[in-house]
């Protein structure tokens, strides 16, 4: 079955992301949580249970009931790599669709710029703590070798980018970046330099959902999930035997699931917020999520054509880029912003006239992806 | 909404429970999962979606996939403190009754007794990586108190249990223990002795759910949720102005809720698997689960109301105290028994006529508790 137009989106809220060091994570939670449940107008009483998604900040449904003083109620802590935050969303949209709670919460969040759980020491700025550049920059190279693209190619993502987050004021880096910048910056892992990776980020959004029968007594113009999609592919692209470097197949499938779900194809799409960890994951996402052709991704960023002006802005927030990727804020971070857009409350870089829009998640090196579908009608 | 009858056991599984320097989680995981999938009679393929509940073994959905190849599907990891199994069940069970999927496989595990994740070292075999036996000891000092029990209250509890397990094949410890030799035991953290306290071990259990209104056609004797409750209070119990020590609201609430939505009392149930993570826990959980009044447990402890043989036998399996407590596997190695108890095959350890069952858990200190009523008529 479809969740189309089962489940609304109420409230949104979203923290400042950036390297919080005067902040605890109970503070980004708080900042977020408090924008939801006041952007839905309703008393958080009204909140019958909640979601809390993140890779390692916190155990528990406790990661949200002690700093929201929120107890007495049900709370799951839900963890799938970087698609934690929008899996918790759509395991609460599945509370919700099936009748159980009428308006829940589901937050992400993730402090990843100071010890994180256990006392672990944490991860260089500039660096992944995991093997992440190191699969992202092999398919950099498959690419190159399959597509005939260049470093120059990737640079483009990062100008695009970059010159949106200017626009988002509660991004972590809003600043522009040339194309002889990124070019010139320190080397990561061949070919990815600074700037082909995001930054490393504190942040937390959230989202209040209410059954869809329900959210116009609540508010005037909620937001409806037409869609989602999430699959799960091999822990580690040398345990898959398909796996090519050269797109990930957690992608295609999640988004054909969220697709079918909400009956349409991406050239219904208005807008989409995509997984750009490292510029090359953005082409990827491209030809995944079938906003191009395979192949083709390159030639897009090259063009330009996915930039906001043109028919079908991808990551007008800025993206991980600019928000950075507090990992299991991200998700929801994601659908915070295409609420704003649906909404037609996005500011500067409002895509006009959107009605539906598409958050990606792609995690774990490929292992895990997530898709949602918006849309500001039903 | 209830879930009451929506939603169906078709398969259950479980490994054998121990301390299986021998074998790595894949292969408990695997054993639990071929298990409950033979026995749901269903071929791999239709299962549609998962979810997977460990505290600390594994991150993300592929801790199934990878072992189980079970690919190109959405597979969700739920972390819930000791409820994480049967929260990974509850939000399965909510999948299935939105209409979503109509099978999908619920898996809980944990490895005890090797490296964790992120190569921490083992826990002690006879104490806790937590604070857990120093909240529980006060619990019991504080009972002794307030209700007149003592040390041979308690071990009354670790007498009945152990004498359970030995009836159990697949549990850890298998063998009776006399109370002198409970009283006699080394002190862990006073009042609580080696038998006040659950061994530490490895293990995975696994169930199949089914739409309610499919699962006749799969098999004769489905089992069906009547209710699943699940509350979080704060996430340690200096942190509630309201924690008195004796007993514990999530599992008041969540309790609640479950005899709510399946429309039942204590009274009507036919047995308990309840969270015996030590001695005087099963105790203040006769009273939170509402099998006698408050202050009762320990006179029906000392009397060995819950025995096997007795109208409502509690922790028929032997309970943690014999099986040990794989945090993530516990809540559904429990519904596990219980789905053995109302299918008439659990053989020595059989609860004549059951027809209603209750399991419980309770995490985190009382931070969090999960309880689901099973029953094997419409």
């Amino acid at each position: 079955m479809s969740l189309k137009n089962r489940v609304a989106i109420i409230g949104a809220g979203c923290s400042r992301f950036g390297e919080h060091y005067d902040k605890a994570a109970e503070d980004l939670i708080v900042e977020a949580a408090q924008e939801a449940i006041a952007d839905a107008g309703i008393e958080r009483e009204r909140i019958r249970a909640g979601w809390v998604g993140t890779i390692s900040s916190a155990l528990s449904g406790n990661a949200l009931s002690d700093p929201l003083k929120l107890t007495g109620i049900p709370i799951t802590r839900v963890e799938n790599y970087c698609a934690s935050g929008m899996d918790a969303v759509r395991n609460a949209a599945f509370s919700v669709a099936a009748g159980m709670y009428d308006i829940v919460i589901a937050l992400g969040f993730e402090k990843m710029r100071d010890a994180t759980l256990g006392g672990l020491p944490a991860p260089h700025p500039v660096k992944d703590n995991g093997e992440a550049p190191h699969v992202f920059a092999l398919s950099a190279h498959r690419y190159f070798a399959n597509h005939g693209a260049s470093k120059s190619t990737l640079a483009k993502i990062a100008v695009k980018n970059h010159r949106h987050g200017v626009l988002s004021p509660k991004a972590h880096l809003r600043m522009e970046v040339s194309e002889e910048k990124v070019l010139n910056a320190p080397m990561i892992y061949s070919p990815l330099g600074l700037f082909d990776c995001c930054p490393t980020t504190d942040g937390a959004a959230a989202v209040i959902l209410c059954r869809a029968d329900l959210a116009k007594q609540l508010r005037d113009d909620p937001i409806y999930i037409k869609g989602m999609g999430l699959s799960v592919s091999y822990g580690a692209p040398h345990y898959d035997p398909t796996f090519d470097y050269d797109g990930f197949a957690a992608t295609r499938q999640a988004a054909g699931q969220a697709y079918e779900q909400a009956g349409i194809s991406a050239k219904d799409l208005d807008l989409v917020e995509c997984h750009d960890c490292f510029t090359i994951t953005e082409i990827l996402n491209y030809e995944d999520l079938g906003l191009c052709p395979k192949g083709e991704g390159g030639h897009a960023a090259e063009e330009d054509r996915f930039a906001l002006g043109n028919a079908l802005p991808v990551n007008p927030s800025g993206g991980l880029k600019s928000f950075g990727h507090p990992v299991g804020a991200t998700g929801v971070r994601m659908l915070y912003e295409l609420t704003q857009h649906l909404r037609g409350d996005a500011g500067e870089r409002q895509v006009p006239n959107a009605r539906l829009g598409l958050a990606h998640n792609l995690g774990g090196m490929g292992a895990v992806s997530a898709v949602t579908v918006l849309g500001n009608e039903l």
